[in-house]
């Protein structure tokens, strides 16, 4: 059923399984408990840092499978990307799985994109089971989009650190208590943010943008919901995010969390405004989010993840940071 | 319904409407006369290339929702891929559209990835009217992937050349003549071919692959249909194709024919291989194919768009050519 943006669906797509794979800062920040795999090292014994990412995915997706018992052949579709050019690490890590290949982009918002989309083809029937995995890799990442990690350059305030990590869901027809119930995708929103050390600013207006839309759409408050955890808009793009739902007479304070902001402790890790990368709120989903829905602890939340669809070429042409958010609400059944 | 790999509808996804754009050089070649725009320079009053690519997938949004009378608000989503970084080229064009926008990577085979996405939402009712558009733009490719066109690089023979295009194709509930009838996602088939100037080896088995599992699923022959269409393998890799059906018993070279070797006269225009790009399938598919499916020419094809998922750190690094194909099933109702 469509209302508006919004798709609530009548057959409903179920979390059969969840895993997430972390860096080693990662695996020393506070949500460390809630991570299936803690990496040891950022290389994981590959020679560079886009094939550490690569198997990042592989292990996540690999993890997926083994806590259902499930095989590659099992599954009808993977949903994957990530932030590297051409996506190369989703589909290098999809080599060799046999499993149909859905390659998506949707920067830092990419894993609320490839769970949407997982989520359609489920509940459509197209799939009886598929995969929706993202990555980022700190080095990968800074090698990229800025400079590469032996310059040794100074990070401004409002910079964003890069998670080293994956998370992988699996979604299946079969009943299980998890679900997924609605989604809102977003459109580009670019209010004219230029400074690309500064991407929570230039992601905060789409956030906003589909949380009202989801909210008007659905006739639900943001109280009807036992957490609000937003993509990575870190310490800077938070503060603008409350800004401008105030403006519309929306106030999620009190059950609102950024992926951005929970996964390092912010001051004492040195993240500068806190986290980003499409590794940030899928490890934050597949870790603390869904394991705190799978044993009760949450029931209803609303997971906004946002991207900003920059690349270094559009910067250097004095372009601004288009900015987009995708909302997926992820429901436990049993509870309710 | 499911079949195997091959997902067949019952709610069909119906083809409302259809435009394409290319560049100077694909206007002089052999489908000049199908296409609804051709720009008169590369650049297109814009500063840069890949500002020229933006405007080119604009042109073709626009150029489709003025065909139809509609409107940006009358569509539901708008599924976009390109093959600059961080899919640029999409991401900038969906600005200021107001549609839901999902960003999807397929490298040259992204138009088979958006258009059957796109199916899958309008058959589940997710969506009423969407839009799928894919571009390339043969400047800001060789800029990115080999050379600055400065340099004056020698072309090796087997290279392709990148397209100058982009097609737009608008899906709908309500029925149409045209409609989708099938399709089945690929997954990545890597046989180890390293040479990034030889991209349609890359992906011929990856064609192989998804043809056949295509046919075997719908027990369905080829000279069952009437056009069977490649994305853009070129003159190599249309002979592998060949080659390695052979060794399949199939036989597809009475209707098949490649994108990458209708776009351009290759000997005249001097294009080596053939043609390439995510503009390549995409407007050969909204300009000669879909063109003669609406006028009865073809009744009932398989469109079957690859894509070498490679990046130019990963050639760098010694990785092989990961290779994918999605194909789609496009009929004409009212001829059946």
């Amino acid at each position: 059923m469509r209302k508006n943006r919004t798709i609530i669906f009548e057959n409903k797509p179920y979390i059969e399984g969840f895993a997430s794979v972390v860096g080693t800062k990662e695996g020393e920040g506070p949500l460390a408990q809630y991570f299936d795999i803690i990496t040891e090292d950022s290389m994981l014994g590959e020679e560079s840092f886009e094939k550490a990412e690569t198997k990042l995915q592989q292990m996540a997706v690999k993890e997926v499978l083994k806590k259902s018992n499930l095989k590659n052949q099992d599954i009808d579709a993977l949903f994957a990307g990530d932030l590297l050019n051409q996506c190369i690490g989703s589909s290098f890590a999809a080599r060799g799985t046999d499993i149909p290949y859905l390659g998506v982009y949707g920067a830092c918002s990419t894993m609320a994109l490839s769970l949407g989309l997982a989520s359609i083809f489920v509940s459509s029937g197209a799939a009886n089971k598929v995969i929706a995995v993202t990555s980022s890799h700190f080095c990968s990442a800074e090698r990229q989009y800025r400079f590469p990690l032996e310059y040794g350059t100074q990070r401004t305030p409002t910079s964003q650190w890069t998670v080293t990590g994956s998370g992988a869901i699996m979604l299946s027809s079969s009943k299980r208590n998890m679900c997924i119930n609605s989604i809102t995708f977003g459109h580009v929103v670019d209010l004219g943010v230029k400074d690309a050390n500064n991407m929570g600013a230039a992601m905060a207006p789409a956030a906003a943008d589909t949380i009202k839309r989801f909210l008007t759409d659905t006739g639900t408050k943001p109280q009807d919901y036992d957490g609000i955890f937003t993509g990575d808009l870190g310490k800077v793009g938070t503060a603008l995010l409350y800004e401008l739902l105030e403006k519309e007479n929306i106030d999620i304070k009190k059950v609102h969390n950024d992926c951005g902001l929970m996964i390092f402790d912010i001051d004492e890790q040195d993240v500068h405004s806190g986290a980003s990368g499409a590794g940030c709120s899928a490890s934050v989903l597949t870790g603390y989010i869904l394991k705190n829905l799978e044993n009760g602890t949450l029931n209803n939340v609303l997971f906004c993840a946002t991207g900003a669809l920059l690349s270094p070429t559009s910067t250097q042409q004095g372009e601004s940071i288009p900015g987009i958010a995708h909302l997926i609400n992820i429901k436990n059944d049993k509870k309710q």
